[in-house]
């Protein structure tokens, strides 16, 4: 499937993956091909969203409510999906996010237990028909992940959480890439960073390989 | 219909209607009858939901889209259930809370144009079956209300809205109020305020009488 519109593509992977090195990797990639894009991030990308972030990371001594935890999560989605994401896609241009949905499935009902019925229910209210394009998922094992974050020093308040939250997360990641295999691409991400980066750019090329005859580039 | 634990009674109203001033004289009321109880607000009421509440009224260059702003209220209002208002209730206390749900039909529905089906949704999602027993309006004409807000210095987002908003937000109240008839206590608010506070007395007495007979306060 390939909409009459810039792609959307999202970015999923537990704590330590690499999202953030390998991001810059497809944005340079796709960027010598031409491509415009918009490189944005959830929780976050607009003003109120980072706003929003701060309030969800900052660790507290009283736990916050799952379901308080999910409406926040999803009051940035809103205010993001209508000021950047929708109206990129419409201009044509792709849009890179780092996490989106599926985050919540992986670490609100995966880490944390929500049922998946309010997920659902809040991705229609939010987002309509929007979904992501392709996915990839930068998987590597809890611990080696949580050993490169631990080593960055403060830790936010997800990134205090117990082993087998951060267990769930990624076995729910694994899953929906299981269950929506047209859309996901997994990335073994424990392997060295050359092999990531080569497996990425294989996966960028097959993109948009398919997208470009569609959608001459030089506008 | 008296439940078997506290009673939850919700105090709305628009800009300047004199909520703050009318709860300390409920509060002083019912508390010289022995009644236990917690007052608290919304958006707030919890150390994150007062986080999101400085989110929500903190004046914006970019517009906060409806949705966020109804999500942001939410989020808020879960942590608060569980927090302090199931358990309060539980305890057989009352609880007097300034401004709920009713709040968000008003201003986010009446006055922002979202649909009720998505207020629905989230009440639902968030509340199960906890609703207010009963619901005191204070209304009063928007322009004397505005009068008194302006006067204090430093608006809010809200408060910075227009005529038309709060005209709204105020017709959407007394919908409500004609609405839930049965939950609804109408109080004028914009009559001197020995008369407010005479009719709020006479509300809570009424309250009182109703629910004291079943539930002794000397436990």
């Amino acid at each position: 499937m390939v909409p009459s519109r810039g792609l959307f593509i999202t970015v999923e992977g537990g704590e330590g993956a690499g999202k953030s090195t390998n991001i810059a990797g497809i944005q340079a990639y796709l960027q010598s091909r031409g491509v415009e894009l918009v490189v944005t991030r959830e929780p976050g990308g607009t003003r109120l969203g980072e706003d929003v972030r701060e309030v969800l990371l900052r660790p507290r001594e009283e736990p916050v409510v799952p379901m308080a935890e999910l409406l926040l999560l999803f009051a940035a989605r809103a205010q993001h999906v209508e000021d950047v994401i929708l109206p990129a896609l419409a201009a044509g241009k792709w849009v890179i996010c780092d996490r989106f949905t599926d985050a919540s499935y992986a670490y609100q009902c995966g880490g944390r237990g929500m049922p998946a019925s309010a997920v659902r229910a809040l991705e229609s209210l939010v987002q309509g028909e929007l979904r992501p394009d392709y996915t990839l998922l930068l998987d590597t094992p809890v611990d080696t992940g949580l050993e490169r974050v631990r080593g960055r020093g403060d830790l936010d308040r997800f990134e205090r959480e117990e082993l087998a939250f951060f267990q769930r997360v990624r076995e729910t990641y694994l899953q929906l890439a299981r269950e929506s295999s047209g859309r996901y691409h997994l990335v073994d991400a424990s392997q060295p960073l050359e092999g990531v980066r080569a497996r990425i750019e294989e996966i960028c090329e097959e993109l948009f390989a398919c997208w470009a005859p569609r959608h001459p580039v030089a506008r």
